[in-house]
C-alpha cells in the first residue's frame, strides 16, 4: 500500500522541472503590486555588537588567479607592487558549493552566483538559481543580513556595475525560486525596506513598450511615491543630495558598460559607493552596504583578460573608498569576498613559464564593443585593422584570422574567436566559459576580520556580517516564513496554478493517506478531508463532490491552492509574479 | 671610447648562455670532496626567538585550486567535510614571482622551484634555474635558514617524495648556478652539516657503473664516514634510531614512486616525516626540518588529478604528523605554502557547473606507473582493457581510444592522452604542463602564524622562519660570501675555464679601462695590471709577456682565474663540480 501510495505522491523531482518551466515563463510578466509591509522600527543592537555599520564588497567571478593578474597589472603599469586589497587585508578563503537542486542535475560542487549569494548574504547552503530561497520542493525563504539590518532600524544599500536585479544584489533583499524572474525581483524591492538601489538592469522596472521587460507596468513611479530620488547618469547620481534618504539609480538598461567601454555619463563604481555611503551614513542606527563587482564575471565567462583586470581593479578602487570611509568612521566593518571564480583562468599556458604582462595594458576596449565591429568585418584585412585598433596586434596569422571570423565555438562568437586569440598571446589559460569550484579569498578590515579569517565557507560571511552589527539573522528569516512559502507548482492549460500534493501538504501539517481499494488519496486535517480519486482527479470534500478538481501528472498528483486552504481553514493567496504563496 | 670599452666588455648575457651551458655538460659529472668545515659551534640564539625548533612544509606546484580538489575527496569519500590544514591553520597567501635571468628569455612573472625555494629558504629573489645564488654575471650565494640554524647549533634535515637533489631540498643546504647540476648538490650536502637526507636520488650519489649518474665515485660511503646512517627501503628506515645523529634515507634511483603505485617497501612521507622528527628532536638546541610533497607538481605537470589529489592528501597527512607532534611539544612553529601553482588546473570545465567527484577515486595507478603498460596496447581493444582496469571507463569512445594512442602532443606520450581522457571525464581543466603564477596559500601553526599571515611575498617565509627561532640569515650568507663566488664561464676547446672579463673584475674591485689607440683592455689593481690585445688575446703583465691567454669571443672577452689572482694577488681556485670560484 504504503508503495503505491508514494508512486503517486513521489517526491520525484523530474516531472516538477517542467511544470515549473511552463510557470516560470507564464507569469514572469506578471507582478503584484502589494506584497509586504517592511518593519522598520529599530530593534536595540545586541550588545554583541562591534560594528554599527556593515560593508560588503562581492567580486563576481574574482577567484584567485583574477586577483594575481589584477596585481601584475598594478605592478607594470600602475607603479605600485601591491593592490589596494594585499595592504594587510587579507585574512582568509571561503568555499563555495552550493547543494543539488530540483532544475539541473548538478550535484552543487560548482556553485552559481545565486547559491553563493544566498550562502553569503543568509548563511544558507541552496541549490543553484535560488535567490534566498530553502531547498525542496516546497522552499523557504531566508532572511538576509540587509534584512535583519532594516529590522534594527539601519539604512541599507544595493550597490553593482551589474543589473541590480542580478543574483549577487537580489539574494540580499528578494527571495524567488529562480533567479531568471528577475521582474519579481524588481517588484519585490519596492516593498523591502532598502534605501539605495544603484546598478544597471531598469530594463525589469519598465514596460516592454518603453524597451523594458514588463508587461504589467512601469514600477519606477511606485518608487518614487515611496520616497525614492531617481538618477539616470553620472550627472544625476551627483545631484543626489546626501539627505535623500531613498535613491534608485539605474544606469543601464542591462549591465553597466566595462571600465573599458565607459563613456563620462556613466559612474564608476566607486562614484556609485561613495554616493551610497554620503546617503546612508546619515541614519543614526547604521546601516549595511553590499557592492558588487559584477562584471569581474562577464570578463571571465568571456575569457577577455584586459577587461577582466580593469573590473577587478575597479573592485580594488572601490574597496579603497570603504576603507578610506571606514578608518575615519571608526564604528565600521568591511568585509571582500567572491561567490566563485569563472573561466578557469590560468597565469601561464601550455608549457610556458610566462606570462605576456608588457600587453595586459594594451586593450581599448572590450570584446563586448568590439563583437558588434567584428560582425561587420567582411575581409581579413577587416579584422586585421580592428584588433590592430584594439589590441595593437599588428601581424595577425591567418590562423589567429580564421579563428576571429569563426568564433570560438561558443556564444561569444567573433568576440569569442577574439579573447581566445588575444588569451594565447598574452599567455594566460581559460578551461572554459562557465564558473570553477576553487576556494576563493576573503579580505577584512575592522572588527569582522578576526571573524573571517582562516578557512572559512562562504556561509560564514552572513553569520559574522549578522554578529558583528548585532543583527538577528533568525529573526529575520521566521518574519519571511511567517509570510511566505514557495512550493514546486505548474500551470495548466487552462491557466490554473497547481501544487504538488504531497509536499505542500506535508509542510502544512495534513495528513495524506492511500486507500488502495477506492484508489483514492486522502488528506486530512482536523475535521476537513478531501479525498481524491487519482484516476479522474475528481475530488470529494467530506464527503460531498467538490469543484477543485486535482490533477495527476506523471503519476504525480497536483491540487489547487484552494484545496488545501480548505483543509488548513487558511485563505492563502497565490502571488504568480514571484510564485510564491502568501499566507497572510 | 666608452662605447667601444661596452662593445669589448659588455655585460651582453646571449653569449654566456651557451659557453655555461657547455660548461655545465663537462663539469656536472666531476666532484670535488674537499669544500667546506661547517660551523657547528652553537651561538646564542637571539632573544626574539619564539619557538626552539621551526618546520617547514612545501606542497611543490599546490595551488589553490589543487588544495580544493584534495578537499572534494576528503569530504566525498573520507567523511571529512575539511582537510586537516583547514583546522584552523590558514593564515594567508603569497606572491610567486622570480626574476629575469641569464639562461632563459623568462621575465620572472612565473617561478620555477629553483626561485621559489630560493626566496623561501634564504629569503631572496632570484632567476629561474638559481640554487639559493644571486642573480647576475657574478652570483653570490645566499644563507638559507637550515645554513643559519646550523650556526645556531640546531639540528637540521631535508625530506622529500621527490630526489633529494631536487631544487626544493637543494636550496636549503647547497649553491648551484643551474639546479641540473644535481651531482654537485649532492657533493655539497656532505658537508652542509644537515643531519637527516630523507627522499630519492640516489642517481646522483652513485656511479654510472651503478646505475647513478656520478663518474667519479660512489660518494655514500664518504657520507657513512661522516657519521651518516644509511637507509633504503621503509625497513631500514625503520631500523635507524632515534640516535642515529645523522641520516642519509635514499629510497628511490629518481623520485619516490606516487603514493598510488608505491609498494610496501616504500616509506610514506608522514613515515619519513616522523623519523626525521625522532631523531632532529634529540638536539638540545632545537631543529629545522624542511619537508617537500614533491609529486603534486609531477602529477600536476602529468595533468593526472586522481594521482594530483592523493599527493596533497599525503602532505596533509604529513602536516598533521607535523602539528601532532608542535602540539605535544609545545616550542615548535610549522608553516607550510607552496612555491607555485602546476599546470593550471581548474575545478569544471567546458562551461559545466559540474565536477564528477564520484570519479576521484577510481584511478588505481598513476598515469607514470600506466604509461610503460599502455605502450604494449596494439590494438584499441588493448587500450579499452587497459583503461578498464586502472579507472573503470568501460565505454571509451573511438575518439577517446585515439587520444590515447596518439597521445595528448606532449613528452607525456599515452600516459599524456589517458590523462586528457580522464581529466575531461572528471570535469577538471588544466592548461598546459609547466607552472603558473597564481599567488599559493600559505597555513602555519604556532608563533610563526602571526609572522606570515595576510598578503606576503615568497621571502617572507625565510624572513619569517629565520625571525621565530633568532637564526641570522645575515651571517650565514656573509660566511658563505666570504668563501664563494658563482661567475658566468665558458669551458674552451682545450679544456680551460675562463671567465667574462669585466664583470668577475668588477665584483673583485679590480680597475677595467679601454685603451683604443691600441686596442688593448688594461685591468689593473694597486700596483698589478694587465694589458689584453683584444685582437690576439694576448696579455702583457706588468708590461711583460705573459702565459695567461684571454679569449675574445662574439665581442666579450674571457679571461683565466690566474689573470685575476695575478691582479688581486689571492690565490682563488676553480670548483669545477660546483661551478664556482672558492676565495679561501
Amino acid at each position: 500500500m504504503k508503495k503505491s501510495l508514494k508512486q503517486i505522491m513521489g517526491s520525484g523531482l523530474s516531472i516538477s522541472l517542467l511544470a515549473v518551466s511552463v510557470a516560470g515563463a507564464a507569469s514572469a510578466a506578471d507582478t503584484t503590486t502589494t506584497t509586504t509591509t517592511t518593519t522598520t522600527t529599530p530593534t536595540t543592537p545586541t550588545t554583541t555588537a562591534q560594528s554599527k555599520n556593515l560593508i560588503v564588497l562581492i567580486g563576481d567571478g574574482m577567484g584567485p588567479a583574477e586577483v594575481t593578474a589584477a596585481r601584475y597589472y598594478s605592478k607594470k603599469f600602475l607603479n605600485k607592487d601591491r593592490l589596494e586589497l594585499d595592504g594587510g587585508y587579507y585574512v582568509g578563503k571561503a568555499t563555495t558549493y552550493s547543494q543539488a537542486g530540483p532544475y539541473t542535475s548538478e550535484s552543487g560542487a560548482v556553485t552559481d552566483s545565486a547559491a553563493a549569494g544566498t550562502a553569503f548574504s543568509t548563511g544558507n547552503k541552496t541549490y543553484n538559481n535560488a535567490i534566498s530561497v530553502s531547498n525542496g520542493e516546497v522552499a523557504k525563504p531566508f532572511g538576509s543580513v540587509v534584512e535583519a539590518a532594516i529590522k534594527q532600524g539601519k539604512a541599507t544599500g544595493l550597490v553593482t556595475t551589474d543589473s541590480i536585479v542580478g543574483a549577487t544584489p537580489a539574494v540580499w533583499a528578494s527571495h524567488v525560486r529562480q533567479r531568471g524572474n528577475q521582474n519579481a525581483i524588481a517588484s519585490q524591492y519596492l516593498n523591502s525596506g532598502v534605501n539605495v538601489f544603484f546598478g544597471g538592469g531598469k530594463t525589469n522596472f519598465i514596460t516592454k513598450d518603453e524597451k523594458g521587460k514588463r508587461t504589467d507596468k512601469n514600477i519606477i513611479p511606485d518608487f518614487e511615491a515611496k520616497g525614492y530620488k531617481t538618477a539616470y547618469d553620472k550627472a544625476g547620481l551627483d545631484a543626489l543630495p546626501a539627505t535623500a534618504g531613498n535613491a534608485l539609480g539605474l544606469f543601464a538598461l542591462n549591465e553597466i558598460p566595462y571600465v573599458l567601454d565607459r563613456d563620462d555619463k556613466t559612474p564608476s563604481l566607486p562614484q556609485l559607493t561613495q554616493k551610497a555611503l554620503d546617503i546612508l551614513s546619515q541614519n543614526k542606527n547604521g546601516f549595511v552596504l553590499v557592492v558588487e563587482q559584477g562584471r569581474i564575471d562577464h570578463a571571465g565567462h568571456a575569457n577577455d583578460l584586459p577587461a577582466n583586470i580593469q573590473e577587478t581593479l575597479e573592485l580594488d578602487a572601490t574597496f579603497k573608498t570603504m576603507v578610506d570611509f571606514a578608518k575615519k568612521d571608526g564604528n565600521t566593518s568591511v568585509v571582500v569576498t567572491a561567490d566563485h571564480e569563472t573561466g578557469g583562468l590560468s597565469l601561464a599556458r601550455d608549457n610556458v613559464y610566462e606570462l605576456n604582462v608588457d600587453l595586459f595594458n594594451k586593450e581599448k576596449h572590450s570584446y563586448e564593443y568590439l563583437d558588434a565591429i567584428l560582425k561587420t568585418a567582411q575581409t581579413a584585412d577587416d579584422v586585421r585593422k580592428i584588433v590592430a585598433d584594439n589590441m595593437g596586434f599588428t601581424d595577425l596569422s591567418d590562423e589567429e584570422i580564421a579563428l576571429i571570423l569563426k568564433g570560438d565555438g561558443s556564444s561569444y562568437g567573433r568576440g569569442g574567436g577574439y579573447n581566445a586569440v588575444v588569451s594565447k598571446r598574452l599567455g594566460v589559460g581559460w578551461t572554459g566559459h562557465g564558473h570553477t569550484g576553487v576556494d576563493v579569498g576573503v579580505w577584512a578590515y575592522g572588527p569582522i576580520a578576526s571573524l573571517v579569517k582562516g578557512d572559512i565557507d562562504n556561509t560564514d560571511v552572513a553569520k559574522s556580517g549578522a554578529k558583528v552589527i548585532g543583527a538577528d539573522l533568525t529573526a529575520a528569516t521566521k518574519e519571511l516564513q511567517d509570510k511566505y512559502l514557495y512550493p514546486l507548482f505548474k500551470v495548466t492549460r487552462d491557466n490554473k496554478t497547481l501544487f504538488t500534493a504531497r509536499s505542500l501538504a506535508e509542510s502544512l501539517d495534513i495528513k495524506v493517506t492511500w486507500d488502495e481499494k477506492t484508489k483514492t488519496v486522502v488528506l486530512s486535517k482536523d475535521s476537513q478531508q478531501l479525498s481524491v480519486l487519482v484516476e479522474t482527479g475528481a475530488i470529494t470534500e467530506n464527503g460531498t463532490a467538490s469543484t477543485f478538481v486535482g490533477n495527476v501528472d506523471n503519476g504525480k498528483l497536483y491540487l489547487p491552492l484552494e484545496a488545501f486552504n480548505k483543509l488548513t481553514g487558511k485563505s492563502f493567496t497565490w502571488d504568480s509574479a514571484s510564485e510564491r504563496i502568501l499566507k497572510n
